[in-house]
């Protein structure tokens, strides 16, 4: 299996000194990987199976019709705008599944065929409605500790029950995606079903970069319609790096104006709190990341000088990251995070912290000579001090997030900064943290960046955090989730949607149902037919997911 | 750099029994990687360079304005429609580029810097004119010995220059990729310019798989359009295989009605007369391809009684490749044949003869006596046998190509017949086919199934297949050409076009431009950055080719 792109890939490592965060592995993991599956193979698609798998389900074999000019959603309990932007998403969603089968049946649809569904003594009737029984007033915003418990039974009148709004988005998720077409495409059917379900992980989330390349906002709000599908919880806005400044700030315009690729590739006002509201309505937070001090040369089109002069041989050669001796850094930083904590609702804000170019700080001669004055005998120290003073600058209105470098270079942070793990493919880096009592999101597993031929999702289908430490005196409740990380380097418009899903899929599921190892070891093939299900599913509701497997076919793709 | 996802993919090779055509490398090669670019890295764009690299080119400093409402083509020796087709073309091109201006020129367009331009030296004025000199009247059809050669000359009234056809529709997208924005997205300008282009490949394919996944007649119309971008002139259709059969036939309709995947996902008589009037607008040839006596499966879903039962334990477990026992096999296949070589103008005709599944026919104890009574030893032989009754079923219409198999098997080959090498990476397949006086395609290096992290495309900017042979007793010539192989398995609509391009524009300029390694081994900066502007170039013209390296802008994509 030597083949010409293996030697191509070496080559390339040997003249490659600058590839951009690729974590690495703990050799002891191999027995972990535990998805069995032919890469390349068709796996005919389940019908109306969920995904992430419920936590509990009981599925009969009667089964009702899909009418949309019967079927109705019914509030019974409390409501509010969230619940009915969600009760006229679901018509939609299942009005069009409905639509496939108009099509079909216009050519081929017989009176006797008919019969045939009405007299198997499995077929109960029509589906008359889900009566939506939410016993709580809704949240304004989704949070970390949201509720997304419910239950669901779906019946001849079925009910959707949860104390919380998002728990019943969960439920019109699945009940939407229990339905499955039959009989040549002729019917939309639905089994007797019943559902109790809750994620294991209270953090489930998706990194966009809007640096490297931008992405459109019809391209983010698609994204939104994904994760809705994957139940996936927190979009986190790596929204400014290096390359590129899309924000767009009032306070201070001028770092989009000289920051931003082009006039039009920028976020306005509107487009947050556009995009904001769209997330809320699928119970998704939005985590703005404004990575400080690396990544951060775009600042620099407006204001250089808040970064720090790079030397070689005695002479400035370029700018590298903030310059941590400077007090306009700080006081542009805390005006601008407070703008972006007035527009971003979530009580988290994450502070990037990761891959600082300490290069550069040691090329400066007046940074040395800050540290020495300072007793620092490490740039690491020294990023320690630029975190240690901006992690207050968030003030009581946000917690913060950081990449692990910064707990690993020893800023002084507040016990409810979560630690951001993307370094190392294992559990080092998590046990790390938490015996310092700090919660972990890790990531490490799931860069999207990382392609292999085939339906790759099996790669990424890998661990549930949590059971790969072993010790009892740690706090496991403290790995609150995972993210998977699809860095912008080599997406943009143009392939985004194809290239997350459904690879992003295999993460959702990982972090909702944690399924047992023993039960995923054993059963590659049924997981697979299930998400070749799903991306068909994510098809017809207009996202362009690509193959999960190999050969498919899906009939009724927007 | 080892991370779990090698190791998941060394478990997957474990596992995987089925992985379908990967071609393995001459270890020897490896100094013959020859670009040198780093993955995910921003190579700056260049400004109206030509994607594949002209053969000989001199341009100047002086440069010319573009303005749509003075520019015309102008015929000045022979036309026809397909001359007229590709002005109307280029005329909308030309004002697509410049509506990128009119836009960026609402907001900001200053006179001052009108004559900033006006009064620079090297600026030389309005371009008026491109003469067309086409000196001999058009061919109705491309074909293999086709001359694709022109010279272009660019100044206020410029002149494009060729004896053929194909070669004035190779310079006009040459023209048309030599304009480009400037002053800030506010002019469109094309320096004075003179080239004389010619391939170094007069066969330059693309393989597109319509089986595995239906690929819609919309995406292969857009897929015509970059191959013109790229000077490709080869569609190979592989249109079925196993998994479906989407051709549509007027003489065995059941064929796609039983074996497609749907009465939707069909290629109707109309359908493959507009893709083939299309490709020939664009100099493009499409090479139909009937894979036989493997890769058939689909066949039998109208047909079984032409495949192979397979037996295991004495009981049949299922259909394998054709029955070369039966002289219905052959007769459907003559009758069938027939037809497409009437709706396919092209000369040749692909005849597949790979992989076939030997397994079967050694199970199956009518062909074991078949074999027997005709004193066959192996099933290779008994493939022999069969490619030498179906090659004489094309007659006087088509020539054959055929897969590297058919040729290793032995069967009986007329002179003409073309063999695809796809197994090895390296000279030596070639070496065995090209001293049995056989011409060659070569296409190991380009399977783009291959993924890699990154822009990936240096993967497949390998080498010149010519010179990778060291032999003076062998007729180089007898190579005409290569292919990039984009196998169905895991694209479909979604993820097709950016799949492709750009990466399949690295063999279209290895194939067309042939440049010199000493060249290529020291640019790996200009290439990439050439590819950058290409890669933009597309997205303008509304193909949705993915970045070419690392973090990029492209302004005014469609």
């Amino acid at each position: 299996m030597l083949n010409l792109f293996c030697i191509v890939t070496v080559l390339v490592l040997f003249i490659n000194t600058l590839k951009p965060l690729v974590p690495n592995v703990d050799k002891k993991l191999e027995s972990l990987v535990i998805v069995k599956v032919i890469p390349d193979q068709q796996y005919p698609p389940t019908k109306g199976e969920v995904w992430p798998k419920p936590q509990q389900q009981i599925k009969e074999q009667t089964y009702f019709k899909l009418s949309p000019s019967v079927f109705k959603f019914t509030e019974k309990g409390e409501t509010c705008e969230i619940l009915k932007n969600a009760i006229e998403r679901y018509t939609i969603v299942l009005r069009d599944i409905h639509r496939i089968v108009c099509r079909h049946s216009k050519k081929k649809w017989k009176h006797a065929e008919t019969r045939k569904l009405d007299t198997n003594p499995d077929y109960k009737g029509t589906l008359e409605e889900l009566q939506i029984n939410l016993s709580r007033p809704c949240e304004a915003y989704p949070h970390m500790d949201m509720d997304e418990n419910y239950s669901l039974n779906v019946s001849a009148v079925s009910s959707l029950t949860s104390d919380s709004i998002w728990g019943i988005l969960r439920g019109m998720e699945t009940f939407a995606q229990l339905f499955y077409l039959s009989n040549g495409y002729k019917d939309v059917l639905i089994n007797s079903t019943q559902i109790v379900d809750f994620p294991r992980y209270p953090y489930r989330g998706l990194l966009i970069d809007t640096s490297r390349h931008y992405l459109s906002v019809a391209n983010i709000l698609k994204t939104l319609d994904a994760m809705e599908m994957n139940k996936m919880n927190v979009l986190h806005w790596h929204i400014v790096d290096d390359q590129s400044f899309p924000y767009q700030s009032e306070k201070f315009p001028q770092l989009s104006e000289q920051g931003a690729y082009d006039p039009s590739m920028v976020y306005t006002k509107a487009n947050i709190n556009k995009i904001v509201k769209y997330a809320r309505d699928r119970g998704i937070r939005v985590l703005p990341e404004f990575d400080v001090p690396g990544h951060t040369k775009s600042w620099g089109a407006a204001y250089p000088g808040i970064l720090t002069q790079c030397y070689e041989s005695g002479k400035v050669v370029g700018l590298g990251p903030m310059d941590p001796t400077q007090n306009t850094t700080y006081k542009l930083i805390r005006e601008l995070f407070r703008e972006v904590q007035d527009l971003f609702p979530d009580k988290y804000f994450h502070l990037g912290g990761d891959e600082v170019a300490m290069d550069c700080w040691r090329s400066n001669p007046d940074i040395l000579n800050f540290m020495a004055r300072h007793n620092m005998t490490s740039t690491s120290e020294l990023h320690a001090y630029f975190m240690t003073k901006v992690l207050p600058l968030l003030g009581q209105k946000s917690k913060p997030i950081v990449w692990q470098e910064v707990f690993y270079d020893g800023a002084v942070l507040p016990s409810d900064a979560i630690i951001q793990v993307w370094k190392t493919i294992g559990p080092q880096d998590m046990i790390a943290i938490l015996s310092k009592r700090h919660k972990v999101i890790y990531s490490s597993s799931w860069y999207l960046d990382q392609l292999s031929n085939g339906g790759d999702w099996y790669n990424f289908y890998v661990f549930d955090p949590r059971r790969i430490i072993d010790s009892k005196s740690l706090k496991l409740e403290d790995i609150v989730g995972g993210e998977a990380c699809m860095w912008g380097e080599v997406v943009d418009d143009t392939n985004f949607i194809a290239r997350v899903w459904p690879r992003a899929s295999a993460p959702a599921e990982v972090l909702w149902s944690a399924l047992n190892p023993q039960y995923t070891l054993s059963n590659g093939s049924e997981i697979a037919s299930r998400l070749e299900e799903h991306v068909c599913r994510m098809n017809r509701r207009g996202i362009h997911a690509q193959p999960a497997n190999g050969p498919s076919v899906c009939i009724g793709r927007i």
